[in-house]
């Protein structure tokens, strides 16, 4: 099985970020091919990034060969019903994969992001979903993508102290980190919590073999047609 | 007062047609500039059409002068979040304005717009403006965009035939034409019809013109916090 | 263009002060006949003063002359679907116009209002109008209505506290005032809080002006059918 | 106990057959004063008829002894929430109680009312309680409340008829009669189409012996304070 | 009049309790039937022990003879869809009457339960029933279910702790008691905090007789098909 | 790995199929160890069933060895919550991942399952993922489950009749299976009606090979605390 997974900003050590925790789930026989558009912003935060980014990450859908499920490395699933009428692959987003997941394993989830901007889109996606009923609240940490580059014990405290207060607060059980550049820091989040803490990449790769496996393909016959 | 109304189509017509459609309705001290990209898809019909076109559709903010506010003649609303981080001045969506005014008249609408695969984005948009608590159905009348463009009375008909079935069915009390390109086809639907007609584009430039005379901004501090 | 601006309670200084609102916004064209009836309570407050007030505020509908549109300058909006169905040309509430204002200029909205018996009318209509979805929280200032007719420093410090509360606990990117007796402090509080404070008279005015020169009428095909 | 039913139109006959119905399914012990205001509209259909009677109805809260709580017999609960803040004792609807007791034998139910403009009011209280969730659907028989006064088979015909397409296209398991002029018919159409037809002046009478039986009263500290 | 009440548990002071409470509020000529299967759970507290009691939970609606109604007295509603099922008279649970008086009497309310693990499967049932449009809030008061038997004042001031806190931060005008374990205590509580305490026992009888007098019987064309 | 299916029925043609549909999608290296208890009805249908074969369905998820996950192989999920109480690894229901599949694939899916006294606790568990808001409708087939067992054309065609309405009515870009028993028609009813067919069975064995693969495990702190 080969897995391409879009990262859709230009920041390579993100990339690699996003490769190596998909690699450290994906089956024995799977291939992650994780690429990132050269022409685009160097991170997404808020509704004009995301915009600005489509056409780039559309681009990358094609040229990198025969994939049997395409994964959007973005938490805003960026692109993601666009790329569905793209590709004859299922598509799915590491937005939309943590929030599933999440709720196989939770009576309710609460979400740790970035910036205050990304928060909207975040919660229009779970209202999209449905899966808004899942969840208690999406909080912003006010830690600026690129910052997670540079990740240390400080982004650890700070992501802590909105764990802290999900579950006072929002009676979360457990957490989703909203952004890929978090890849790398659930486990050691979830040891210290006591809690499972839900990272994108992975549950979007896994979801994504899943159902490559199931033969199931993206659905012609209404909003998901063709593109042309 | 200046309102720049853009088509984020290349179809030069469409956008004659959105230009008379906006000065029929817009205060005599008003002047309308309505623009379209050079480089963008003849119609956009789905998710594929929306994300493609919205760099060109955001470079068209810029360039046509001071404006007092925007307004983005796509039914899908296409760009309306990230243009609003984008320009200072209110956006307002055909859309979204559509919604907005139906809600002033009656107890419950239906849309009747283009194809199928429009369908989804515009119940996702209702159900994102909370409107979708006052629309009781999002139909295709399975006329392409561009066929609106040789408008004549098979397409009345064709449009009738979904208006009579939202009253019958959906117990709709006013329909929302749900395309740009039907601008001018309201009036002449309401008076056979015998119930309101709402039009997107001389909706939105009204609610255009209502926010730029109101002195309000759009927020910072959130979401539509200023685009980098 | 004449807009009938109806204030609901029999306190003169609050028309005053509401056609002072109203007439800042409007176009240089538009006449504001602005009226309250002589026997209605003192002020709107609760579920008790919006019932005994309906038959003198329907009875201001007539009598003024033609209009082009009418305002209902209660925040309850009280009244609103029996005036729908009295007259013929549109009639919008304040609070109703607040909230969809708001809509157009942030992604989430917080509303302040006078005492916590008026929350629960106020959260009932957010929901009947779909833009329950848009709004964060109702809160209490605990000011009487008639209280705002003296207003001074004080009445800004403790709007003000609920407003800091709002951005804070409630995520809130605008504010809207929830009393017509706020009208003449929306300016002072935006530019002290830099976040657009929406006030109702003036938001609804320019709706009110809008759907008038749409040429829209209230559908009378369903809830909103001629009174006999 | 002693249970004031307060009918908001002056049609004397229909107070009658509420009062009637009520006493079937009182207890021994209960008292049913049955009444109807002098100065009120004949029947109440549509926004504006239920604008109109609420200062006529408050008035019947007094003047009729002392009792143990209040059922206001009209099915669009006109004036439910003002008379909670009028008087002591609980005041249940019979909209209101029919929905509830529908809840407790149904998955789901259909209400079947008078004309299409009395549709949107009870729309709006279904959504208001929650049991919008409970409700498949409110339709219109087209029978205006007057006729009701001169039922013969013809109007159980109508009736019927909705409620087999309520069965049918709704899934409805049991209906709800949305007309106090409609609460003799109940048996009758329940033996006829062979499921539970609720009917709202005995559900509000047993509800408002239950909840004077309990001893609670209406909360005084939210949006009921006591009137003035 | 008989109304069978069913513990699901096998804690037989906890039945006496549940009886007490059931015939103070109970009328005069009512029989009250509490019983508790031998073979369950000490108590009920979470997802595992309301599945583990259902069995025998059934098994107690027969055998008591004839009865009017059904309780079941557990405020999770446990098997509550089940017994609509198994006979045919009406069947209401103490959770879901609770909730309904409390939404009779007040704008919202909040609930007090005991354990965490108890607030989901809660928190399900108002969404089922459409009531979470009137909850502001599910708390645990971090007292299991058998501690209530040790009832003191230690108790009642950790309910009245959450209690507070409801009035403040969710705008609560009601509280409802979410266990039947809590069923003595209501009345103290409403004094002491000057809003209604609604409890489930005495709510759910009387909703049983009302039901049982109405003649109503569950319907048996859909979800509640008579079990084999 | 080994994965744990559970049949709650105790009709061993069922448990055969549910085996067969699990392994035709399982890694190769998965082990699928199906079961059923011998105590059990023969089908469930209906909320009796449901609550009747809980104990011997906990029951099953010991005594099988050591397992990475398990599947309740019964539509209605039934016993999910309890289960996820009484196992450390995930568990995953036939329904609940039919719905979480679909809506990866499609922007709207309509159910067709057995009886109608099964559609409302699929409706019920629709709202309680959050994912009804991906439904059109839930539809019943008349089908009982066990004439599933003897399944010929006669089927197929009874079940098309009900996709074809889905796709025209509800407008379905995607139908879910909703009966385990109608694990092997989905491919041949996918390649006769031209859209995806999705079958809970090879979903769920699917996403719990994931969700093992994750290392993510049910949250202890809320609703799911462990069983005693």
């Amino acid at each position: 099985m080969r897995i391409l997974v879009v990262n859709p900003n230009s920041t390579v050590s993100m990339t690699a970020k996003i490769g190596t925790a998909a690699r450290r789930v994906a089956r024995s026989g799977t291939e992650i091919v994780a690429v990132n558009p050269k022409d685009a912003p160097a991170s997404i935060q808020g509704f004009h990034d995301i915009a600005m980014c489509l056409p780039a990450l559309l681009g990358e859908l094609r040229g990198h060969g025969r994939c049997d499920a395409v994964v959007i490395a973005c938490f805003d699933d960026t692109g993601l019903d666009a790329a569905r009428c793209a590709v004859d692959v299922p598509v799915i987003g590491i937005g939309e994969a943590a929030f599933h997941a999440a709720s196989f394993i939770s009576c309710r989830f609460s979400v740790v992001t970035t910036l205050r901007r990304s928060v909207p889109s975040i919660e229009a996606n779970l209202v999209r979903y449905g899966l808004a009923a899942r969840c208690g609240r999406v909080r912003a940490s006010d830690i600026p993508v690129l910052a997670l580059e540079e990740a240390g014990p400080d982004m650890m405290e700070r992501l802590g102290r909105e764990i802290e207060m999900a579950i006072d607060e929002d009676q979360a059980e457990a957490i989703v980190l909203g952004c890929a550049g978090m890849a790398d820091m659930a486990a050691g989040l979830a040891e210290r919590y006591g809690l499972p803490v839900v990272e994108g990449v992975s549950s979007a790769v896994l979801m994504a073999e899943a159902m490559a496996a199931s033969g199931l393909k993206t659905s012609r016959i209404g909003g998901y047609a063709a593109a042309n």
